[in-house]
């Protein structure tokens, strides 16, 4: 039977896999690597710096396959008919490369940044995959450091307050208001800052960018001062590197419980 | 100076150690182990075997000490004085065992189950004892694979559904209803198994207890079938073992979008 790990990587940091990780990669025949074609080569750099450092011996195949970018132009809607069309196109390349790159008793890889439970769509597409009955495998998943724990590590600071709850959201979820019932909110995939938008409030940030990479960028306070300088930090890094990858905590009403 | 790192060990598989925590853990002088004199004895055990493994040298001294327990019987509310009274007494033994036991020069450690940034007030309480001005230190802290994070991979899920938020809740505040906002729930720190109160509605639950450890259980489905089925698996372990760590996600609307 074919077996297949989706390995979460960490955000960044390659000291931040686990051992479990280590001994996943060392036990694959084959890494599937799926990029979208992008500027973030330092990231498909990072995977193969991996590779090189846990399994010097290179006893693996790797296969690089394009993954296709999602129509993001289709708009509004959270979720939309683009995003069904996205996740069947992408099927159809990871069951392609499931039935012609993997032997019947390999271990194959997909490694994911983070952790592959948070924003990301490995887990359903190999679900996908397995529903449509062409190609049979097992699969485990194994946990990573999220670019979440990655923030709040650096800003030595918790994601809940005492006994309180905290959420994990999106940027465009942001900008539809603050969510209800929580004072916590972490933002990931904004590319539009929308913590701009609640800077009169009585709101602490806690942002970081490139977190657990040498160019990581951190930056924290009462939101109304912040936010100018995270726009201004934020500006001249994407400038400077051409792309970038940040997660921010929304603390509401910081001094109160 | 005195350095301090607060090092995430995983919910309880040695292996979910990040190499950045081994790294950490070898660079430790003095460990702190502090205990709350509880019956969960595989846990104090689990942490000693971590060092064993990865300080086969034992080139350390180990300080244990013991937690005051929160007095819980003070009720209702989520926040009450006993957390304050608690908080302060728990840093005067962590001001104690830093004055008295770490060198200048020396590093010390605390072990954090999971990741130091969920339910867990290590990092508030070395603050609380920083802010007294009676010792000064550096800490740093190094993320974990938590407890949510461990009980999603096992279940091969992700936490959010695309573009969807998730929280992470206490049993007490999901007493009090079903979070806002938000159909993908996490609930830790849950004694009474509130998730049955939520029985007649269309969730699924995926639940796991003791995740990473040998007496590892799991179990998911529909929540009208399933708690029933988790209640009689609770009961069975806690009876055999004597306590339970349990954490589950609720799933609202599973087949909805
Ligand atoms: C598609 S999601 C994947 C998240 C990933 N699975 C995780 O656990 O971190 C990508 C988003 O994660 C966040 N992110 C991932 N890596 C990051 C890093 N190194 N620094 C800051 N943010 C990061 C950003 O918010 C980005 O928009
Ligand atoms: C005080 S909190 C600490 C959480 C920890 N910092 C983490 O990241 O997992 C304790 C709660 O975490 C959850 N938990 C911790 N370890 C667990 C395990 N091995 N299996 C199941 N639940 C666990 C349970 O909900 C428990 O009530």
């Amino acid at each position: 039977m074919r077996k297949i790990h989706v390995i979460g990587i960490g955000a960044g940091d390659p000291d931040q896999l686990t051992l479990q990780a280590v001994r996943a990669l060392r036990s694959t025949d084959v890494f599937f690597l799926l990029d979208k074609g992008e500027v973030k080569s330092d990231l498909t750099q990072l995977r193969r710096d991996m590779l090189d450092t846990h399994i010097p011996e290179r006893t693996y195949r790797l296969v690089e396959a394009r993954d296709p970018e999602r129509d993001r132009s289709a708009g509004g809607a959270a979720y939309s008919p683009a995003v069904d069309d996205w996740r069947s196109a992408r099927a159809d390349i990871y069951e392609r490369l499931i039935v012609e790159e993997l032997g019947e008793e390999e271990s194959g890889a997909f490694l994911v940044w983070g952790d592959p439970a948070l924003y990301d769509s490995t887990l359903g597409i190999l679900e996908e995959v397995l529903l449509r009955g062409t190609v049979a495998f097992e699969y485990d998943v194994v946990p990573g450091i999220s670019s979440v724990s990655a923030l709040v590590a650096r800003h030595r600071t918790g994601l809940n307050r005492v006994a309180r709850p905290v959420q994990i959201t999106t940027g465009r979820r942001l900008a539809e208001g603050f969510p209800e019932g929580v004072d916590d909110v972490v933002v990931m995939l904004d590319a539009r800052q929308t913590f701009r938008q609640y800077a009169d409030q009585d709101i602490d940030i806690y942002w970081g960018a490139y977190l657990g990479t040498p160019d990581e960028i951190l930056a924290s306070g009462p939101i109304a001062e912040a936010a100018p300088r995270i726009e201004r930090l934020r500006a001249e890094a994407r400038e400077r590197k051409g792309w970038i990858m940040d997660t921010y905590l929304l603390r509401r009403n910081p001094k109160g419980r």
